[in-house]
């Protein structure tokens, strides 16, 4: 259970860190679409490890396949089916965690709730689970792409370091993805700081997605801001979400809040965007604004305390390849899970009238 | 659409502000629960409005009736209908916004997205939907109760005043449900102090589940802490979650959040609980922690812009009923919103394993 | 659980047959749509008993209130909520049938599974959970006649009696809804005859839908056809069904079975019509022809063998009051069925295409 | 849309004919089965093409892969990714009919719906789509194991000739799985007589269930028959299905029909099973009994009228391998949806009770 996300364009990822392969089925794409590897492929290069060094040094390409649903280069209504081999599992590293729970990690709520653990890089509860989420991501925003949507993510703040200026164009210039070019440089230092201390670092990624028609989001239980709120919550190390002003909305007064309607060329649109994009759980056609709160990587080769299988209290020093910062790949995979509640949304909201 | 939740234990919510009733439909509530009108009522009083000063002066005794899924006082499997009246629906004093989108209301987005717009009292859209959450959460309550798990929660800071000390058997002894007597009383000051200037506060509301088993969670998309995102953010006026230390996460080293393993009398135990009591997306038998944002009450009286049906630019004066701040009454909504998703992965969980 | 059915135009029903009322829920139904309790009674009314001397003389009026999702006229797209208050059970006679399971009822299948029975007049499992069906099938198919579909059944045999001619407007001109006037008559005494000697028959009762646009059905598993099986065979006492020329499409050839295509004034038409309207799962534009086969009434009046809940054997001697046949009563409902099914297919058909 | 079956125990098939490969993910298995990729061979091997003279000469071996969900032999909780290469695809007798409907075939269907279609084999379409349901059929049958549970299916009728003796070790020693032997030799010759003609014949395949448990099924929408309605006639070629007496129950009295109760050495039995296993739409203790109505294959190597893309009329000869009666290998499909619709409900139960 539990491996589905969405009602029309549903996805179901599959895969483990250490099997043969991972991938991801695709069922409710619209038929029609234009759709080819290389449009997957260029988001998948931006969320795969070893692609810079404040990434972890696995090497795998990550290269997707279709396998189905894709017929002279256009999308026919059948499921999509995305496969990616892996390349460079290296198990050995794991065999002396076997038996021991690492901190931080899914091991002991994975055996505790199966009877079983496939220890090997975290087996489904690794983050290479995401490559299927970019992987489906992408075609969500092929379908975006359509309706004019654009949405896109950076990293706002990594440990204390605050970005202070906004330059979309360059989030992809620097190793971190920070549309700030000198927050990015000392993000960059942090991470290698953190590296350096065999420790790891957190930080804030914020989405948006520009051109988002109104009315998309089904009240009461699937408002827009409930479906992010699983979809974020859903990524690994994802501790907190929050949409417009967030949490900082509560020590304003209702006035200062409300986000007053005035009239720009015949369409409707607020005087400020404090709701981030969204009214009673549906867009209202703003900017839709979201953050996410990403903790410091679990795996830390320092030791820790923890128990094992039988019940005695050891101490684990967690080997294998890191990320000493999950925040800049984190940015793809945010990216494509508002991408996916939103296409998912813009789907169901074509049965909203008669 | 999307006026269900839950995949075992199945709430469906149904009716508007101003209309002759509100219910639910719970399906898949196991069969063989004790079950009266009375425990129903218990968690309804605490929502409902009226009860104070600190709330809105509506007058509605949220009177729940049982119509079906119960025999000689248990559950039968069969789907449990419950119902309210409206009593107090005072549609007059919304005939003047019939035309006019409230500022950080729905309005404007119900129309865009329906064309149609029940006005009065907010419709659809009003926190009176939260009525069937809260009747449906008692009951999942109530299964929960089978397993020694204990659901509560409180308002942890209301505008600026946080809470500094923590007894919760304060809770409900004061009018904004706060743990801390002394913050209380000045929290019950700040609504006062915003009501007198026909404005409005907002808050943080923290939720608690004491005993939870480990094990709860469907990873990946259906992990505790996506469903816990999911359900916060679909509660009107929440703009923010997160879960454990959250947001304040993103400072620390991996090393300081890490929660260590040790054994407690032959369980396994974590030494603090940073993570909230979930791993992987899975309970870990720590007490569950979240908190959440209610934004400032949306409805205040005094001139605001906004535009009308017509596309005219105009201003609005909102009258009506209103809490100043909605957190206390926001506290027995977060509670049930955590109840239904914790009962629901425990009946799920009952398929973990062959 | 199960309660449900329909996945973005999507239903769930509850109430018992001697509970205080019984109702459906109605999510998804598009915003727009004129709607008014007159249109949904029209159907309810060729549903309820004690409408004529082949009916249960049970007297209901089954009269529906709409409790939500409807203003000033139209839907709103939120959920609408219909009721019904039971007025004449009677459930002095099920006090000698409180420890014994009637056959061909589910009165032993629900004891044994979910441990607890509600036996007053069948409980949750009595046909009069159909009424929320109906009512929720008036609204599909007022969605459906603004395409232009039009859903009908009759009964096209009873007992062995087949009917030799149709003429639809004979339908609802006889007690029984058989479209061939000289038959209708013999299925009366037929059902009288059975009534007289304590017993009871069964029948065929056959639906159409006409206009239906081409496209209709979500290959591989939602199929126009599965879910017309789903459907059907979620009605009491259907025991089979069937499509196009379904159990006699077995002895013929692939040739002589294969309905060839040819152009009528510009539309892709086919020459026969008996694959029943639907090829691969998706609607080809043809005549919608199923076929279920209706079991005759469990509850005879005349001593079987049965055990009791203390594993006795007994006999059982059913009182109350019934239909002697199923059949006139499940026209209506099999032609709610075929309305939700197409309804959510026409809805889902939006999306097929980007 | 509509690649998925089943609500805990969860299936979704991809791939077309004459892509390169097929697949099946199942989610919600439960963990610690025991899984080999020969256990799900030996059913798959019941369904290939090219295993007698009486089905289609393709050749394909249907070698499944396990990709994720095992770990060291046992099933993990984490969905489980199976797929298979295929290796004689011949598009090229299918350029012939690009431009053209095939009558019976969904090729019109799917251009309508669609807009685009992969004509190669029938793309989507094509029963190749049934091994994805064979192989996770077989893992529904593992589970179903673990409580005794044995599913069985066989082919009763071909064309006119029934069966007339039943001996369950002789089903699998013929080509056309009869469990009549004589009978079996008479079906061979049919379908090597209709192969001889160019044409096609259809039949009846029987499935039955037996030791399962008492308790399966979820009322009113998901009962058990409705899901077996569901999971047949989503199977190509299938146009009809029957429980228990099905049809033949609708010429007897309510008296005869039903099955009275007994007890047989302190269990509830039924002294007949007119009612094929299920009251109430839940499973009574009694063998399941089920019955499909199988079409004459659609294709048949004889001109036959259709029309064109542009709307021309025309005729078409559909060359290709085609098996000349689908039944034999309609035999291990119709097994697996059986074993999916009784795995999922088997789940399901556990949620039926405190």
């Amino acid at each position: 259970m539990g491996s589905t996300f969405g009602t029309l364009f549903r996805i179901t990822t599959w895969g483990e860190s250490h099997g043969p392969a991972l991938g991801v089925v695709i069922d409710g794409c619209p038929a029609g679409l234009e759709l080819s590897e290389s449009v997957i492929q260029r988001d998948l290069d931006r969320r795969r490890v070893g692609q810079s060094k404040v990434t972890s040094p696995r090497k795998e390409t990550d290269r997707v396949t279709i396998l189905s649903g894709v017929f002279e280069g256009r999308t026919t209504g059948a499921p999509i089916s995305l496969i990616t081999y892996n390349a460079d599992a290296d198990s050995s590293k794991y065999d002396a965690i076997r038996d021991l729970f690492r901190p931080g990690h899914a091991d002991y709520t994975y055996w505790t709730k199966y009877g079983i653990r496939d220890h090997r890089g975290g087996g489904r509860s690794s983050a290479r689970e995401t490559w299927g989420r970019v992987a489906a991501g992408a075609i969500a925003r092929a379908i975006l792409a359509t309706a004019g949507v654009d949405v896109y993510a950076f990293v706002r703040q990594l440990s204390t370091i605050e970005m202070e200026t906004f330059d979309r164009a360059e989030i992809d210039q620097n190793l971190v993805r920070c549309p700030d070019p000198v927050a990015a440089q000392r993000m960059v230092d942090a991470i290698m700081a953190a590296k350096e201390d065999k420790d790891s670092i957190g930080g804030i990624v914020e989405i948006h997605a520009d051109n988002v028609p109104p009315g998309l989001g089904e009240p009461t239980m699937d408002k827009l801001d409930g479906l992010i709120g699983h979809a974020m919550l859903s990524i690994p190390a994802v501790k907190g979400v929050e949409i417009g002003m967030g949490f900082d909305a509560v020590t304003l007064r209702g006035k200062q809040h409300n986000d007053g309607f005035y009239m720009d060329n015949g369409r409707v649109r607020t005087i400020s965007n404090n709701a981030g994009g969204m009214l009673g759980g549906i867009s209202d056609g703003e900017q839709i604004v979201a953050r996410i709160a990403v903790k410091p990587t679990s795996s830390v080769s320092q030791e820790q305390r923890t128990v094992d299988l039988d019940g005695n209290e050891r101490t684990v020093l967690v080997e294998g390849r890191h990320d000493p910062s999950i925040c800049p790949r984190a940015v793809p995979v945010a990216e494509a899970m508002m991408a996916l509640v939103l296409a998912d949304l813009y789907l169901l909201n074509r049965a909203a009238r008669i």
